[in-house]
């Protein structure tokens, strides 16, 4: 089965790349300084970031002094979007599906994804395949939707924005949600879940983060 | 600061000891064979269970061949109730407030607490007191009400059961909820505080569960 790829499609496309953290990159990502918080010195490092979008991350990680940078990601247009910033021999895009992706074995020392993993229906699979690429001592650092939002069989903002029902915590599974365009469906794993299938795959956890908007 | 001991006020106590968990004691207790599924064996070990209650798992643990089992409680009348089954020598109860705790150094294999941890304010002290008096490979396994039901800053079941307003979920603390009487303290923490706080104590962590009633 293939993920959902709405960011093939048009009217998303289009609102998405009006978001702060499209137009401006990663300064634009409000939650952008507590994930690289989580992020060890790339410096000399290959990294892999799954879910690369535009390629902000990947670039950063080449500013930063990472030797290569390997974007993957579902959308065409977002790594067509990529290619047009100026080309770096050492960063590599590919277009995959995180669903199904095979990863080269001990390829990397850094693996990132930011908020692509909760689209992803079957965790294990790209979980394992994470833990394979990694060189031993490797790191993942990756940021999903809180399972708080993702939660609700119907998710959508109150008028308030402070609260969600939170009927189905526990019912795993797909949730349609009307962010940006219509029936954009993301994949409701709980928290449990993603911290035992890190374990099960051989990861120890090193710190987990949760974060919210501040009053700014 | 000593933490709210509810558990010593008539009304309270008189609500709690019907509860089937502790009519019942272990069996009465919906969430017991979750909890029970990540204790190792206990044959052979020593073990410290703190918010021991009436001494359900002191004694289980006894049963299931623990040669010490160490119950503590903040209150005087759960340890009372505790002392009027048959006495066994291998059994001590001690009264102590979570909050202030000092245990030994290396004292046994196994910490276990159930429901009582989200009573504690500042889990750090507690926490690294659990850790210094574990035996290397030692475990710690516990039970705290899920954050998503201490979040609300007004926590209260709404009419069908099933849904819980949000709107404070970071903002940690204590919450005043009327459960079994009035004003009952309960301390906000995150997931991910839990989390942090035990991989910054030392632990490795082993697996999470998070629980929630089945259709029955």
């Amino acid at each position: 089965m293939m993920a959902q790829n709405k960011y093939d499609d048009g009217v998303f496309f289009d609102e998405f790349m009006h978001l702060p953290s499209q137009a401006l990159g990663l300064q634009g990502a409000p939650e952008w300084p507590s994930f690289r918080s989580l992020l060890p010195a790339v410096r000399g490092t290959k990294v892999i970031d799954l879910g690369c979008g535009q390629g902000f991350t990947c670039r950063w990680a080449r500013e930063m002094g990472a030797i290569l940078a390997h974007g993957i990601d579902i959308s065409e247009k977002m790594l067509d979007s990529a290619k047009r910033f100026p080309a770096d021999p050492a960063i590599e895009y590919e277009h995959s599906d995180l669903e199904t992706i095979e990863l080269p074995l001990k390829s990397c020392n850094l693996v990132i994804s930011s908020l692509a993993l909760h689209y992803v229906e079957h965790l294990p699979s790209v979980i394992a395949q994470v833990f394979k690429t990694l060189t031993p001592g490797g790191i993942f650092v990756f940021s999903v939707e809180h399972p708080i939002y993702t939660s609700p069989s119907n998710p959508q903002w109150t008028k308030d924005e402070k609260a969600a029902p939170l009927n189905d915590y526990l019912n795993e599974g797909p949730r349609s949600t009307n962010w940006l365009a219509e029936d954009v469906i993301k994949q409701h794993h709980t928290f449990a879940t993603y911290v035992t299938l890190l374990i099960q795959a051989g990861f120890s956890i090193g710190a987990v983060i949760e974060w919210g908007p501040d009053k700014e």
